[in-house]
């Protein structure tokens, strides 16, 4: 059979992945032109490409900078030689670190323990400890290539044949559901409430668990995303609790996405309460895996790969069977195991480091709340844009109204018409988002997702506003 | 449905991966208990692990030192504050360098385009074009997480039923068997002849073809290690035409895997021919995937996760799925990347960094020759071992001859008689090699893999030599 791609698998065909979708590809093109310039460039009314359509908060033209702290670790461990090369470079406690990892990891260049280097699990541990006040194991722990490595290894083990389900909060981060599509498991939709700063509603979570029994579908596992992506909400206590009984009471595997933690934007919600402690202190028997990632928090480092899952009520046949998964990929990078150590290990008050680390990490918290906030009230005062002023992570999802001349446009042109919007705000402006039917939302609503990691808010947000007016118009 | 092992996918259940597997967690097991010393260490008659199951020169106890030019590149990619900071530590050459990947980069903390940063894969391209004297295009390579993370990706997509299959050599790297199992796809199995220094023989291709004709097996890819992995061997250029010519008539992609092309220990195999240059001198229409990879050759950085995949006479269609399919991963680890570029782009003659970079490789490269010649010779020397001297990678793979009691022994033990040699060598030696029957081999033979990393061979083959005479007097 000749290679086609009519030949290929049809469940990898069916893939859906948004935020690197036909937006992301178009911008990538208005990207080349502009640097080709010339004719290349020509009509294009805009003179940079902006990335909001994904939390790369280091990306070229975001340009949040790195954490000091953990480039030198990293710089050190990648060439050890210049602690001594250049001793004055580098504060004490980084020297220190570096040199203890060093002796534990030996060289970086080395294939490690495929669940992730001993010690930097026994750190994570701690790390859970500390925060959740219960203990926590290093065989428990597995690091990965970032948090999406983990959620992929433990859907391809629950979905065992199309009838076995994962219920998936609608709007969704898409890796679920294009996970899901590509093992040919069931995604089984429970709504979040927009009416109430986007909520996990447990009524409907039931009515999705008896949806699911009538369609003859097996609820495997239940995927809670806090904070909230793309709707930056934050769970209260009380629905925790409520999910975790109901994983429980129903045999589900709960799947807690947590790699927002550290993005709380309000007081209030500070310290972050994890899964793991609910589940702790309700001293339930509902397995739980928590996911933990280096890419977002203030560390914001997504090109290392680095992230962590922890095992909570789970079989230690379960976790073998992980191991051995998790071993035919070798292991997970190790710049991003160390990594993972520098964010569960971060400079404390009286260590050298400490100061510039404080000021670093408070600037980047500082800047993504006022963005969050100023962008959310001025996408509230545009006519027909309502738009959840989010409390956590990296996202706003606003909702807008889209008049019968827009849908029947974007039917015309074969595109949901928020995917429309989209697409012609970037042609406009350059600013690349995801539209709202790329994470799920309700039948006849439309939405889309923009990062508030852009410098400059009052000129990016100013084009947001321009363009929803001329959009109006053109499509009254 | 409680979350057991027995609920969980088939399978992945079903997946063996012996390199990482029983033998390499009892030498874990045994590492600990050395280093936790006291009675934890009571009864080893060692002092120390040797980890010959596993081609990873840089682990520890190895200590194959990282090319200096590769860690200078990547600390200053880390911390690019460093060129100022330590304007000494580093040669013109590596500091113009770093600036050029920075400025096409950005920081290493963010995510790059999903098939690899373009200008990495331009310099990639260039390498094979310069290699094989022909034409490569930037768009036809992916950069990978590794050889591994592309391997998968290519049989993922191939794989659409049970009865799909896919040619693969025997013995083979279990890579290929672990990841079809997971995929319930169907091994195809062509045996390699050892009496011919384990060619490839491409009537036994013809015959598996006949055989999986007649089982009702659909056989959709062929894959080649070239240099031979665990074997070491290399194919002659009649053979790699007849393979090409062969995949060409059946419709077959041609899986090359090729991470081991720098490690070749005779004058009279060099330079490398790859199977695009081989392709392309056919002309042929056959479809081409070549992987390689950052952790073999003499960079062996393992650790940090880097490799790239060449599509030859793949459709536009089939690499947009396949971009499709690595967007969901977000991008492969940025610090592998940049190893890429430094191992597609190694110093040339009349740079600063030349000499050192010649001194290395050339040490690297003249160890690795001397330690597998020496290596082979004492092992022929044993009675009941034949070892091929293996041109090429870092193995060897002698086949033992077992008696009839230790064949009993084995049985009584539920093992294959070639693990149960392995498992008394790593009790009595501390040495960890892996079972033929992980890589396959043929009905009633028996071998080992080790590899050809460890330093102090005399000493090293010396435990392998009495240990041999002590097991075959045991089961006489």
């Amino acid at each position: 059979m000749p290679l086609t791609a009519d030949s290929l698998n049809p469940a990898l065909r069916s893939v859906e992945y948004a935020v690197r979708g036909e937006l992301a590809i178009k911008a990538e093109q208005h990207r080349v032109a502009l640097q080709k310039g010339g004719e290349h460039a020509q009509g294009l009314p805009f003179d940079r490409v902006i990335s909001s359509n994904i939390g790369n908060p280091q990306q070229k033209g975001l340009d949040q900078p790195p954490l000091t702290f953990v480039r030198q670790i990293a710089s050190l461990m990648e060439w050890p030689a210049l602690a001594e090369l250049a001793p004055g470079a580098f504060p004490e406690d980084v020297k220190a670190r570096a040199k203890q990892l060093q002796e534990e990891i030996g060289s970086i260049g080395a294939y490690s323990h495929s669940q992730g280097v001993p010690l930097i699990r026994q750190h994570v541990a701690d790390f859970i400890a500390e925060r959740d006040g219960h203990p926590s194991d290093p065989s428990d722990i597995f690091l990965t290539a970032g948090a999406s490595a983990g959620v992929s290894l433990l859907l391809s083990l629950l979905i065992t044949n199309p009838k076995d389900g994962i219920l998936i909060p609608i709007p969704q981060y898409p890796l679920y559901t294009a996970t899901l599509a590509a093992l040919s498991g069931a995604p089984i939709a429970y709504h979040l409430d927009e009416a109430r700063d986007w909520e996990t509603s447990v009524p409907a979570l039931r009515e999705a668990l008896q949806k699911a029994s009538t369609d003859g579908v097996r609820p495997r596992a239940l995927v809670v995303i806090n904070p909230g992506n793309p709707t930056g909400s934050l769970l209260s206590a009380d629905t925790m609790r409520e999910i975790v009984q109901l994983c429980e009471a129903h045999d589900l595997v709960l799947l807690a996405d947590e790699v927002y933690q550290a993005n709380l934007h309000r007081p209030a919600h500070a310290p972050f309460v994890s899964f793991k402690k609910v589940v702790r202190d309700l001293q339930s028997r509902a397995p739980l895996v928590s996911f933990h990632s280096l890419s977002k928090g203030v560390a914001g480092e997504c090109g290392r790969r680095g992230g962590y899952l922890e095992c909570t009520n789970v079989p230690e046949d379960v976790k073998a069977l992980m191991y051995k998964i998790a071993s035919v990929g070798l292991c997970p990078p190790v710049q991003g195991q160390v990594g993972i150590d520098c964010l569960v290990r971060p400079p404390r008050a009286g260590e050298p480091s400490y100061a510039l680390y404080k000021a670093e990490t408070e600037s980047i918290h500082g800047d993504l709340r006022e963005r969050t906030r100023k962008m959310a009230a001025r996408l509230n005062a545009l006519p027909g844009v309502s738009c959840v002023d989010a409390p956590g992570a990296l996202y706003l999802f606003p909702r807008i109204s889209l008049s019968d001349s827009a849908i029947k446009a974007a039917e015309a042109k074969g595109k949901a018409p928020d995917a429309l919007y989209a697409l012609e705000l970037l042609d406009a402006t350059g600013i690349c988002v995801v539209p709202g039917s790329g994470f799920g939302q309700k039948e006849g609503e439309w939405h889309y997702r923009l990062t508030c990691l852009c410098p400059g808010v009052d000129d990016y947000v100013g084009k947001l506003v321009k363009f929803h007016e001329d959009f109006s118009k053109r499509y009254p």
